[in-house]
């Protein structure tokens, strides 16, 4: 019996998670859903609920900025979910939400089982559980921001734009050297902006140099191109980071490293999801209801090997 | 309530591991046994049985080789234990053999729970669950092996030896570049040697060089130096080594890489050993009796903290 699994959502991280769950030889993908019309073998939002018996885990692909705080709620009573959720200071409401309507349905909620939060989570709890009073440090990129490609382009006059994070190398070494980096010190942005004719380029160049939050605090630079080449030049969406944590085990240094470096980042977000969609499988079967985030479970559910075969890892 | 830990052993690992537990706020250091009489606070192996009712976990700081496998099944049925046994190809029997006799004591044994098997076991079965059919590549060093240093001092005329492991950096940028390398070709071998007046050098070197497993199928360098030398230069313990795993998601390359650089192996061991043991505490008051490795616990059961405390790590 494969794991019957739907799919919510088809922006590039659907699409990467149906990568994933086509490529899972104990997986079966039953059906994709979206909001939109859209061509071939998908079936429409409001369609969902009559597939209710017909999967086993629906994986939650829409964002965190307005999909999923509305949707995994909302889905997590009648349906296994996987989500990807990410604002990290909304974490908690998220979590009690849905951990709420999952334990009234009898159901699992998997949630935040990206890679920040998500693999980087469990890393740093691991770290910190090993070298308490130690110093860590999380660093982003190189890689493209959606949400601050998505800022800039809210400023008028602006036709489109990929922000690139860029971690401080100099700030990497001190942090291995176990010094704590202000996350403003520790990242640049780079910016390419494709504009409207006839748009004031210095007016663009210092709202986004202005935007609190986002890039003020930062060391920002802005590069003007053209749709076309944000088109071809930047299509590809690579990103990743490193957790490191350097802490004291009896008096003498010890230095912890986590590094990922992703071509994709919606591909591989959607292979944590699909890994976690396992787990999620599993714990529903084992009668563990309610709210997990992967701080929660053991990587041995996140494996198709068995007990056996798991032994080739230890 | 304090966790009351016992720790059984007190060599290099004991003593990390009473250092960690020192360290942990929520823990209390309730015994220290071994076979030998130690002046001070410490008790002999045979008072343990007393202690039954005195402990929540007891810590097993023995060796692989002699000690565990006789050791920790002998003592899983009336207390609740935790190890490092790293002789990979015996953990399958291990496991069992600990397993059934925690099982019938209502007890918790986790097992494994170091870094080779153990942080680096959960590195490894995480990246094979999220990049299925990568290439997977694990080395260790720079560091001291203990093992192959015991090898070369059981050679006729050697007085005391120091074996360092060390990884080969072309070999490294092989695996991030996704080549799966024989760890023969991975890995040096750098011995530091002190032997008897008039011993026969060449003869200790061939022994060396040609001795099966441990060194033969290994680039390996014999330095002849002096027991104040080996004393004095090469009293501590470092090791490390690194997870590297690179494979596909959405046809795209993604890279995972984890790094642990140890200035001393047996304090890290013993953090480990420690974290692991209020996971064992957790296990066992939730019920979950019988065998664990790293592999089935979730990193929350490691962490001092509470829910509310592990968001900051979402």
């Amino acid at each position: 019996m494969k794991i019957r699994i739907g799919i919510f959502g088809y922006g590039n991280l659907g699409v990467g998670t149906a990568q994933a769950v086509r490529d899972s030889p104990d997986m079966e993908l039953k059906g994709i859903f979206s909001r939109r019309a859209l061509p071939g073998a998908f079936y429409r939002a409001q369609e969902l609920h009559s597939f209710r018996d017909a999967l086993d885990v629906l994986i939650l692909c829409g964002g965190s900025a307005k999909d999923l705080p509305e949707q995994s709620p909302a889905l997590a009573r009648e349906f296994t979910i996987v989500d990807s959720f990410d604002t990290h200071q909304h974490i908690p409401a998220h979590f009690a939400a849905c951990d709420a309507q999952a334990k009234q349905g009898n159901q699992t909620a998997v949630l935040c089982a990206g890679w920040d939060p998500g693999l980087f989570s469990l890393q740093r709890v691991l770290c910190s559980s090993i070298l308490p009073g130690g110093v860590q440090n999380t660093f982003w990129g190189p890689g493209v921001s959606q949400g601050h490609s998505d800022a800039i382009r809210q400023i008028p006059g602006v036709l489109d734009a990929r922000q690139y994070t860029v971690p401080n190398k100099q700030a990497i070494a001190q942090a291995r050297e176990g010094e704590k980096i202000p996350k403003e010190k520790a990242h640049r942005r780079l910016c390419y902006v494709a504009v409207q004719e006839g748009a004031d380029l210095e007016n663009i160049r210092t709202a986004i140099l202005t935007m609190p939050n986002y890039f003020a605090p930062y060391e920002t630079e802005v590069v003007f191109t053209t749709e076309e080449a944000l088109r071809t030049g930047h299509r590809a969406l690579p990103h990743g980071g490193r957790v490191i944590h350097t802490g004291l085990a009896g008096g003498q240094t010890q230095k912890i490293e986590y590094m990922l470096q992703l071509s994709s980042n919606p591909a591989f977000t959607g292979a944590v999801l699909t890994a976690y969609a396992r787990a999620a499988y599993r714990l529903k079967k084992q009668g563990c209801f309610g709210g997990y985030t992967p701080l929660d479970i053991p990587v041995c559910l996140l494996s198709p090997d068995d007990r056996t075969q798991l032994y080739q890892y230890l």
